[in-house]
Order: C-alpha cells, then structure tokens, then sequence
C-alpha cells in the first residue's frame, strides 16, 4: 500500500529468423517423417537436436511427408531459430546429435514468409527396382528386389499417361473425410516420369523410376511403380494405365510397390525464395 | 538258433560332389564369417540353409575369414553334397531361407579336390571411404565417414611401398602362438594397391581403396587403410609407409579403419578348377 508494484521487466518479443535445412535420412528405422507421440520419426528426431542447440522449441514444416520406410534424400525442412545461430556451425552440432540415420546437408537464412511446404514448386522422387535372380544384400535396404525379368519399354509407354494434371484417385490412398468438409481434391501434375537404367559396379539390373510433380497425394507414387511394375511384369498391358487413371478408384491399380525403394529426392523452390 | 542273422542291408556309402558357392553379404548383423558356437555368424547361417536343403551335414570352406562387420560381395565357400543337388535350384531354395543379409550370386560344380580357402590365387577387397564434411545416411553403412579433407595424391604415394612380398607385421594382429608351434608367417605378397575417386550420384567424395594380394593376415587390409587415411590427413608423411613397414611392429602403424568400409570383393583360383 502506497508503494507502487515494481514493474516486471518486459520480455523482449524475441525476435527469430527463419532457417532451411536440407535433410537426408534412412527411412529404415523411423515411423515416417511427421511426427507421432511416442513413436521414432525423423522430425522428431531432427526436432530434439535442434531444440538442444538452440536452446528453445521450434516447431518444423517439413516439404514431404514421406511414410515409414522410404527414404530421404534432398528433403526439406524449415523453421525459427534466433538469428544469433551460425548455420555451418548449427550442421555440425546436428549431425553430430542426429546419428547415422539423418544427416543435416546443409543450412541457409530463408525470407521470414517461406514455407518448405507451402512454397514448394515441385517434388522429386526416385525409386530402385534390383531386377535379377539373385538379391543383393547391400542393395536390399534401398531398392524393391523384383526376380521376373521386367520389360522396361513397356513400362516406358506406361508413364506417358501419367504426365500432366489428372485425379489420381486410383494410385491414392484416399484421405479420411471429417463430417461437414468437402473431399480433398486428388488432382495433381506430374511433370515428368521415366524409367532408366542404371549403371552400377554390381549389377546390370538396376532400374530406376524417377518421377516429378507438383504435389503427391499420400502412397502416390508407390502405387504408380507397383502398377508399372505389373505392367513390366506382363501382367497388365502398357495401354491398361490410360484406364487405370481414368477410373479414378483404388481398385484399378496394382498394389503399392515396397517403401524402402523410395527416396524424395529433391525439393524445388523458386529462385527468389532459396538463393542466399 | 540254427537260423543265420539276416544280413542287414548294406547302406552304400553316399557319394557327394564338390560345390562351389559365391556369397554376398552385409556384414553389419553378423559375428564376422567364420562359425562361432551361440553367435550369428555368416557361415553359421548358410550351413543352416544349406543343411535344410540337402537334408544332411555339410562342412564348409570358406575363402576370406572376414571379421564382424566387413560385408563381402565376392566370398567363395565350397563343401561337398549330393550328385542329385540342382545348382539353380538350390541357389533359389538357399536366398529364400538365407535372407536380405546374406545372397548366394551362383553355385558351380568344380573338381573334388577344390578347396575355396586352398586353391585361391588372389583375394581382392575395396574399402570405402567417404570424404566430405555432412554425413550420408544411406552409405553410412558401407563407407567410413572422413571429415577432414583428404590428400589422394599423397595416399597414392603410400600405396606403392606395399607392393610385393613384405613381411607385414606392422599391419596384422599378431596370431595367438600355440606352445611348441612356431610362429605364423606375416609374409604376405601384395599384387596391386590403389586409391581413386568413385562416381557417385549423392557426392563427390567417395573415395574407394582396392588392395589385391595372395592372402592378407588379419586385420592388415584395415590396418593399411588406417594408416593411409593418416597419410591423406597429413598427420603422417606418405615417405613414412615404407619405414612403418620394415618396423615389424604393429605400433609403428595407424589404427585400423572401421569395419564397415571393408568388402571382399572377389577372389580369384586357376582357370582350371572354376571353368565348368
């Protein structure tokens, strides 16, 4: 009484900057990359090491959420550190708290609006098929071990309908709808998709599958190799994938290749929003 | 009494044949190659299979006793089974009981006297390397990560003192010497030994080691690879190798090199005896 409260000091609104990180992981050992309480996963594995380097919570917007076993290659990530971090020194101390299974590549200052989300042009995924007899015990943690031999013209012929926009409801699994919200939409582009060979020290049945688009609905694109895979396989024809797309249902399509043949190979952005 | 025993059927002597298997694996799971009682070993687990196959015993013989963690691509083991056996039969039945750890790439028959261990003229291992500052989780299994900058040309000044017939005690854990036997020969010949840069799609700086020689000691390949990674780092000169050499003494020379960047890549025997 008649001695005024001594004012609080005020918090400064600490004042944040937003950080990239390009991530690659080995999707073995996680349960996916978004985070599950309780359950290992890569953002929440990325998440405790830099919330131990920097000493405060980040909340990460990851650029695709990749699922429980697929792998990581150019994946990316962006969140809020205090501007007083060095990014070179922040990679070392992260890859030394991640362990072998995540490796930070690198990390570069971003305009405050960007989003690895949100301002993503395009996703770049590849996937490996070993087609040969025999397994390969080094390759079997990276590429779907296919024993018939594949014909990879005709798995050729069946990207071409894949290109440009269209309902990918058959090669989606297709998102729960809550009460009252309207479905989401399955319409996406694919830029380009191609099969190839790969040259390789120890085999000559190396085949990769290497896909664009703008956006991926969820088992995307495993659906669309499990098919042409099918298709290589002699089991559907290359001119069965124009109908498969076309009937927008799950049913149509073959089942979704194994995860650990996949990698989410490269994030793009425009230019304005990533060059330092 | 008075009748004569029946003559109990003669059980013929089983006449087996001698085959010869060539062997990939990730050496990550497994106690090295050779069998050890309670321990998952590389052996122990093909003979299992192999056992299962032809429904009787089978000794093996292996050509490399590679340590635990060192992955092979190009293993030979041989042992004798019945004359009925398939060879591509059993190759299939074999991958499907061995597992993602463990391939078999062929199976041959060769002269009853082959020995895989015996009769091979050369054995030749890679060790991997990768050089850069961010690790790569996806060959973290099957390169030893390097941060500091390597100097390739001085590594490959280091090889040339290994060429030849050397007694490599610097380079070998010395064998346990049993009372009244004379100590083991360190006297092995080294036939090539080289360091290059590998093509890579993930990195530039995969530098690969490749060492071919009649037979190695324990532990002499990693041991080289140690020693030579602390030339490339500067911390030893690339004149020192051949001092370190002629030292006989296994304290002249670096540490070995992890495991996991080695791999026996492929053994060699007289055209004779593997020629079907």
């Amino acid at each position: 009484m008649g001695r005024l409260p001594v004012a609080s000091p005020t918090t400064p609104v600490s004042s944040l900057r937003r950080l990239r990180l390009t991530v690659a992981y080995d999707g073995a050992p996680f349960r996916g990359v978004s985070e599950q309480a309780g359950q290992p996963t890569v953002m929440g594995a990325l998440r405790e090491a830099l919330e131990t380097v920097v000493r405060q919570p980040v909340d990460l917007v990851v650029a695709g959420r990749t699922d429980a076993g697929v792998h990581g290659w150019g994946q990316v990530v962006s969140g809020d550190v205090p501007p007083s971090v060095d990014p070179a020194t922040l990679v070392r101390r992260l890859n030394r708290l991640c362990g072998p299974a995540i490796a930070v590549r690198s990390a570069d200052w971003v305009p405050d609006g960007f989003s690895a989300r949100f301002d993503a042009l395009w996703r770049h995924y590849r996937y490996d098929v070993l087609n040969q007899a025999a397994p390969d015990p080094l390759l079997a943690p990276t590429a779907w071990h296919v024993v018939e031999p594949l014909d990879l013209a005709s798995m050729r012929l069946g990207c071409d309908p894949m290109i440009g926009e269209h309902d990918f409801a058959s090669f989606c699994r297709r998102p729960k709808v809550s009460p009252g919200f309207a479905e989401a939409s399955l319409v996406r582009r694919v830029l380009s998709a191609t099969w190839r060979h790969v040259d390789h020290d120890r085999t000559d049945g190396l085949l990769r599958f290497e896909i664009r688009g703008t956006a991926f609905c969820h088992q995307m694109v495993r659906s669309i190799v499990g098919t042409l895979v099918d298709v290589g396989r002699g089991r559907r024809a290359a001119g069965e994938v124009s109908a498969i797309l076309a009937a927008r249902s799950r049913a149509a399509a073959s089942s979704p290749a194994p995860p650990h043949g996949l990698c989410l190979w490269e994030v793009g952005y425009p230019d304005a929003l990533v060059t330092p």
